[in-house]
């Protein structure tokens, strides 16, 4: 194999002609273009460059074994290796992510998913921190998800027995240690270089459930593997246009053994979310330079600038899923048990219940779709009073905007089987690893316990809609102590 | 023709003998000052002195052409233009103005509406700024206008049909690109010296409609000379009170190619613009000089404060119009279609449903007239809940405090055809000219197809009340991501 | 007459004999102890010094007048007074008030009420505004008066002959050229040397009624005397606890030709005003000095605390006023109308109309009585839904944070005949004496006339209940515009 | 008895040999520790060190006289003694304390129990601060306690006889002042050095009643002995888990003379205190060193992450306390009269009146304990609105949020018989010892009579519930006046 110089690769920069540097060697991408799930520019950007830092923090190494051999054209010369490495200063986002991880609390100091999420917005990469946090529009339905919670008062009971107190349920018939389970997250890579896997490991130490999101930094295959022997792992689906793609995504992950899956019906197109694509120009500024990075939200919320007003359809989902065509099909492709993840109204929980599937996620995506969509706790308050049946007829889970083991126990009061978490996961992992979601998981769990037990609960049934009240006043969260 | 000294045109500064220099020229203007729409006053404030700056900023030049050719009594003499210029030093807000231009940003960044108008207040003149985002008294309705939408909560529905989605439709049988009208807005010269002719040149590249306000800073021809061929222009009229004058007027711009007349009828007073009326003082104090000119709004409060609290009929628009007299008046001098602007009530819908008009604007003007009317959309709200049959009678708009596509897809789901938008043309074309007209409508077309989409909308059509419900609680708008 | 050393007159500090100092003269003051309507102690602080400040900030110069002739003991001797003089060097707060008073704004920038509180809280002394702002407890119900006007919006009516437009009433039969009083409110000489005078004279310029507190600054007569030939005042009544006593002040001051007795009945015993109470310590902090006067507020307070918490009853204000005994004893003793104020819930306006009052005033008296007593808007709403019948049976009047013209209206158009305002003409007065006052009534004349045009009303009779609706939101009111 | 040397003390720092040093005397706790209330670890933290500081500031001396004489070691040596104190310089925060206290202000200067609280704040150790204002997670209920009462207004009456106006009540029979009794609190010593017992003094005096806590700092015996002749002490109890224990506790307090038992029920298990929890590493922050002690709260909340989430037993509350076993247990093993403290809804206020006891205080016990229970106040609507029949059957309580007489007077109208008071009292004797104990009842009794007089009751039974009302807007109650 040739030694590349700088200079060389410099010369394909082009889509008709592209290649690309990782950890010091060259790749011709070319033909790979068209078939990257994330869009063409995605790569485009770095065409002729050095692309390692956006392809580590994103992808794991074994991505690029899926070019064939002859697009591997080999290493840059040391010469140029050299110059790219001397190349690269630490950035100021650099050098304030290495202060922040010497200031890092011990994890025993962490008693609160804030406490949790304080330390991860320390130690991110701005333009990781702008992906995970950012949501539609203003942030009004991130923001009211969490809300939502805090207008629900408890009835408490007392002088009952519970000293003996049981937090745990099945849900979809696996068994989980609390009524909380892992959210699928796309990207967990940029948070931990162990991204995903840091959750797999620290759902089997605690005994629950991790939903695996299609656009997971891991492959499939890799996440597996690490999951330890009888771990229950979900996938969340989002359905590629073209059915016979999708199928074969559905019937891998069903041989890989994951064991249900969540597919994702609130993401059609992408929403539009300010934060995320105005972080890399914040950063280009403060550096006064070419960014090192990009992180996906950016690159792909760059795309639907050029491909202008009409739209885009996400790339894995599907356009124009209807419940006549897809879910018979999706029954027709697997065994596995099938949620909804995206429902946001009651007509459509109802249609769900109709229309067979094992359960709903009512779920706005964490408030990073559709702005205004109703909060994921008023829907199920909805559900409750309008359509009380739909909650025996199928598992019904919520996510969004939950921080703590009360926001659990008021969701499961009204009848939902289980919860979500997204962001904890990703923010846990990336900050402390694995120790993290353990920590996390622990957190959640002592606070449930606490709760229930407060509460008048000694099991998960005892918990009903008579503990619960909505209130008509708005309580003021920002009281200090 | 003799040129002119400084100290010759001082000596004729009183309603008897008022001369003033505009561009280095002497006019003779004491005749002209009963005519002037805005009042004596406002010239007289400059009799006997330069006037060029405050003419410029509001009138086009062919303005002065219909001052009697012997009125044009000559130019300055050329030693006088000096100390004229020299006397002029850029004011600490000019210097302002400068700075702020050189750090605009790329049209690229400006993600939303509120970028943009951030890019707006930064290059106005100060009260260019307190003219545009003056509203009545402490501001309540203005901020409430914007504030009604977010009680509003959308009902997504999934699993439909939306990869074909058209946001296209007709506003009183006229293609709209998206249901949004740029409203009439006065004054657009104040913003960028193209003033109303940017949003014009805007909306044809776009294939939106504009309405031009009475007190445009163009004249009706210029405008429609500006547009392309085909565009639709309506026109948004204060009626005189002389009804022969006002005859002329509405002849004159249907003879021009008008398409509709929008009527006004929420500002038969000026409504008590504190922060406009005020703003002047604070340049003044601020330059601790005599003032380089006022906005136009300033002006005229000055004059009603002379004339007292017995009240101002503002020019142009007729007093006491009522529904058995103007409408029949208006009928019987166009064939255009008509609509009534500032609509504040469901009575009042009603009752211009019941005169035959063609279309009604809930509008408030912007929350600029009456301190404490309704918010536009709690009216349209009130309207489908007690009224709906008049939203299939006529053709029902609504103006005041949108900035977002989910705000416009809220209102179309209440049942309105179409939305108005006046400061935020104002604050695009200031800030970056026919650009940023366009990019505001870019903006607004991605914004509804993505909040359609995700409604499950493909369609105008398909909005409906049920998508869409007012909640009992107010979201948190400073939500930061 | 002797001349007296400060030596000997400091002998005489008790209440067996008590000798005071007031503009270098020595008063023995002894006997008149018992009969000083603001109690012993107030003067007791000032046994043996002298009381020149607190004198003459609170009493105008003939009340010394009633005092004996042998009780006046004459003069200090010169030396003393230069010992006394030399002692009061400028504080600091007097200093700040210079400087505030260099500052002041030109009248013509007053552009609402709100400006004119602002200059006056720049120029008054701490202690007086202490005073004159403060309100019981935390200003719950202080603040919530005005907030509840807040929370009422205009269904406005528009195509409405306007362009004649009268604001103009009667109350009790009396011409009023706008809606409104200036209610009584004591002490206005600590805001102004001229006090209550300035109010009593700038009505008379405006065509307006002025309510005389029974706690004037200047005796009754003298503000009679500064009458204009036919102006309307009203008195403020505190019944003494001592009938034959306050039959003595009623027929006064039908005498000297007060047009109707307002009988105050929610000051029973003094509320709660901690900022007043607190204000003098403040002083003393910031002075590190002894003070070198304190308000009638603060002083009263003192003896409150030293009488315990037994309770007060407040000099000139009657124990155990009632129904069956109070009103007909008034009615007995005087032929002017009767006005109760001081109601505050529907069931209390019921029985004052059934006991045959003229008129009655639902006030809480500003929020200084009693904390969280229910907001004088939402009493008069009450009254509207539950006993319409009431409002026109007597003239209901209402009081406590009117700040705009749209307040006014809003009263009105749910029933009231007109409203009072008390705080906004003492700092009217204080900030720019007569000029101050009619500036105000101008101000609220503009405000109403554009707020009943805008509204489609040409005269008060026009306002209506549906013109107004009480919305189930609050109005964020800090909106920057 | 042989001097000990610190180093052979610090030889002894296991469980299985765990010696401490207090006042420079040396003690065996080894066996001890298994019987310490507080659990073994608040020792173990100190084994073979000086825990003098955290000693003093929980328990009165007395307590190590319940050690065998055997375990009386004997001194240090007279150098290690002078090590020992030379070791401790004054840490930042106790230089803090010293500073605060020069500066607090004289008691007359206490206007309102938040001036109180306020000088409590700046004069307490900050372990101490958070151990007394913790509330559980984000402090939620204990915000919301307080605020409720902001929601409910008077319909004030007037013209009523009230100057003879009595504010005494009687509570299970015995007299009180003012509806107000002390509420129990724990360690009241780590804010003074004579604790409860500054409460018992000044409850003597004012005429009210004190409950005292399980958690005492002093013992039973001795806060009875330091009572007045005929004074009324209450009792709460914490079950211990063993009955028999739980027993002896009970008899024992009945025979040294408290006159009612208050059965707390809603902390049977402790809530989650994170200001509580965190405050130590604050402080160990801010020293850069071994902390000086700890408080209780710390401590336990150490040993409650080490037992892991399954849970702890807090000490003395005994676990599954029912209706059906612990009420009639407790009656068979006394006769005084049964208090339930901790009802949280109408449900169990039912059940607590059906079970035959005295009374119920409804009490959340003070937002400590369950997060988002709902608040005192809206219990007691509740109860009023639904079954109004419990308020006759049983004395009626409540705790929690109350900071003003105007609170004391709304609990009444709605129906509670007396309020308790906690946190106010260990602020008011940390502050000023017996003499803030008697100022806090001071003010609270002047405050209930003004509100009483101006609402038209002349006593407690005057007070109904028509003379209050839930109003549907939250007022502002951060308003400066």
């Amino acid at each position: 194999m040739p030694l590349w110089t700088l200079e060389e690769v410099a010369q394909h920069s082009t889509s008709k002609s592209c290649w690309i540097i990782i950890q010091n060697h060259v790749y011709d991408v070319t033909e790979f273009l068209r078939e990257h799930p994330g869009g063409e520019l995605v790569i485009l950007r770095f065409a002729g460059r050095d692309a390692t830092a956006v392809y580590e923090s994103i992808h794991s190494p074994e991505v690029l074994e899926q070019l064939p051999p002859s697009k591997h054209l080999g290493p840059l010369s040391a010469s140029d290796i050299h110059k790219l490495s001397s190349k690269r200063d630490k950035t100021k986002d650099e050098q304030r992510i290495e202060e922040a991880a010497k200031r890092k609390p011990p994890l025993q100091r962490i008693l609160s998913l804030r406490d949790m999420e304080a330390v991860a917005r320390q130690t991110l990469a701005s333009t990781t921190k702008a992906f995970y946090t950012s949501a539609a529009d203003d942030g009004i339905t991130h923001g009211e998800n969490a809300r939502a919670f805090s207008r629900f008062f408890f009835n408490a009971r007392v002088m009952r027995p519970v000293s003996r107190c049981d937090p745990s349920t099945y849900i979809l018939g696996f068994k989980s240690s609390i009524p909380v389970f892992a959210s699928g997250a796309a990207l967990a890579k940029l948070g931990h270089p162990d991204g995903e896997i840091n959750i797999t490991k620290g759902a089997a130490q605690t005994g629950i459930i991790q939903m695996i999101s299609s656009d997971a930094s891991f492959s499939y295959d890799r996440i597996m593997e690490a999951a330890a022997p009888q771990q229950t792992l979900f996938f969340q689906l989002y359905k590629h246009i073209n059915d016979s793609f999708a199928e074969q995504r559905v019937r891998r992950v069903e041989r890989l053994g994951y064991k249900a899956i969540f597919l994702t019906v609130d993401a059609i197109v992408r929403g539009n979310r300010e934060r995320d694509r105005s972080s890399i120009w914040e950063l280009e500024d403060e550096e006064k330079g070419t960014p090192a990075y990009w992180s996906e939200g950016d690159v792909l919320e760059g795309d639907m600038d050029d491909l202008g007003a009409a739209g885009v359809i996400v790339d894995g989902a599907g356009g124009d899923m209807t419940w006549e065509k897809t879910i018979p099909w999706l029954r027709s492709v697997t065994k596995l048990p099938i949620v909804i993840k995206g429902i946001q109204c009651v007509e459509d929980a109802v249609l769900a219940a109709e229309a067979g599937v094992d359960g709903i996620l009512l779920s706005n995506h964490g408030g990073r779709q559709l702005e205004y969509s109703m909060p994921s706790l008023e829907v199920l308050y909805r559900l409750r009073q309008k359509r009380p049946d739909i909650l025996s007829k199928v598992e019904v889970y919520i996510d969004g905007g939950i921080t703590r083991g009360t926001d659990i126990v008021k969701a499961l009061c009204l009848g939902a089987k289980a919860v979500g978490l997204g962001r904890p996961f990703l923010y846990a992992q990336s900050a402390y690893g694995v120790a993290g979601v353990v920590k996390l998981v622990q957190i959640l769990h002592r606070e449930i316990l606490t709760a229930m037990r407060l509460l008048g609960a000694s099991s998960l049934d005892d918990l009903c809609p008579e503990m619960i009240e909505r209130v008509d006043w708005q309580p003021r969260l920002s009281t200090k102590l």
